[in-house]
């Protein structure tokens, strides 16, 4: 199996999917322009990906899990247009694009990304193909991972902790919320949807948990290194915010040592979970390698 | 019965209780600070009262309405917040009370509301006493009521709509989304905790809808007419503000025409359900007799 080919097709599902939410609903159009403008802005659609993949790890089908893959995006492109807004990040390109409250206006990005959150659990709540015990794992997974004591919570202290300097803790502390819990949702939500024993769930959570550290690692190496035109944002820009990171931690050979640490412990976990490991361990894999 | 009496009862059921959902979280404490400033800002607890009362219309104890009665008044505080931003009303007041984010700063009062919206469908998901049934058709209504074609479009079309001269249907456009959606999800709440039939839960879909439009027309003659002190914000300021209102759009008396016509549209259809009338008519006559 070539991986990169394997995450193009989810993608292209992905991208055909998502905006088919939209299609249907009668919101008014500038709300939807914006809506549409963040959720086809393209990403690698990691989250869905995750969630598709997990399921077809497990013998299943991935279109099983389209609903609930596109609900995490819907998150995840909600968390984007806030955190980008003047009064957070403030940031003007987002995937070498303007970012959504440059196109339309600070309020209508406020409530498109309001609007996104919603829908989100409105997928989910309205899926005709899973059971209301699905749902409701799902619904409660995604709000937890999404909320004040997560994603929120993440962001809140990352803001708190602008121009400060952090110990490694504080910093892992952020990205585990900030990041790790959708991340960790997304595998979940594959095995939520896989009827995965109570075993194979806390397997995929450690896997995921590891993997999400890696990933956050990875990101922050790639702001050191990474080629400005492929990232869509400066190379070198959270240095310039004197913004943490964990290069700047543990050095660049020591983060890049804790990159391979916790790779190889996401595998260890996922060969202790009873499904075909050979596509998760090659977005594992794909995770470390990405250059962007 | 005493329905202020009533009300104050169920307010402070509710008041007690709204708190309780952040107690036990790990959420950080300038975050946490800010939502329960917003929840324990008081107002009249109208939409979870709602809820309670219809559950005891059907003969059915309150409590166990309490957990979804909350979560409503969770999506209508962070709605507030929203609203209240710079960037879309830019209040400095709410409830006579500096707004959210004059209190705490834009982004955690970005990041409050966002929090309140997601907590609002974890409270349902993570319920201990519901049906997996009941949480979804409890869930599915919330997203409904609240998002891109709910609450929503309600607010995008009302920013996008100031300092214009609205026709009445567009007045009525927006209020049925920004405003009515929410209370009839309030209604049908209840119905749905008391597994009320297909035709009671029409009946009390449509008593909802007009006490919707009875509820904004009064809100809309309080601020021509009203007390500042007991609006908790200056009285004529949507005049000033050259907002469109119903008195300015079919003159006051006109406006108090349509207000009795729809209270007792709300009550004839009320009767008609299979259900306690008294509670639920002393509410509608309180909402077009309340002076704030």
């Amino acid at each position: 199996m070539n991986i990169h080919e394997y995450l193009q097709d989810k993608k292209h599902l992905v991208d055909e999917y998502l905006p088919s939410f939209l299609e249907q609903k009668a919101i008014p159009s500038h709300l939807k322009e914006a809506m549409l403008y963040s959720l086809e802005a393209g990403g690698k659609r990691l989250r869905p990906i995750l969630t598709l993949s997990v399921l077809e790890s497990f013998g299943k089908r991935a279109e099983v899990g389209l609903e609930a893959a596109c609900a995490l995006e819907m998150v995840h492109t909600y968390s984007l247009i806030h955190d980008d807004l003047p009064s957070m990040d403030d940031d003007d390109l987002r995937r070498g694009k303007p970012t959504n409250h440059k196109m339309f206006g600070e309020a209508t990005a406020i409530l498109a990304g309001d609007a996104l959150l919603t829908l989100s659990f409105q997928v989910i709540a309205q899926s005709s193909i899973y059971s209301p015990d699905q749902k409701v794992a799902l619904l409660s997974l995604l709000a937890e991972a999404a909320g004040a004591e997560g994603m929120v919570a993440g962001q809140t202290v990352d803001m708190e902790s602008e121009n400060k300097d952090l110990t490694l803790e504080e910093l892992q502390f952020i990205h585990e919320r900030k990041t790790g819990r959708l991340l960790e949702a997304s595998v979940l939500f594959g095995a939520i949807l896989a009827n995965a024993s109570e075993a194979d769930v806390e397997q995929l959570r450690s896997f995921s948990r590891h993997l999400g550290i890696a990933f956050q690692i990875q990101d922050d190496i790639l702001d050191v290194m990474g080629d400005p035109e492929l990232m869509g944002k400066s190379a070198g820009s959270d240095e310039h915010n004197l913004k943490s990171t964990y290069p700047k931690l543990l050095t660049l050979g020591g983060a890049k040592e804790q990159l391979d640490r916790h790779l190889a412990l996401s595998k260890d976990n996922l060969k202790m979970a009873d499904v075909d490991p050979v596509i998760l361990e090659g977005i594992a894999d794909y995770i470390v390698s990405r250059n962007h």
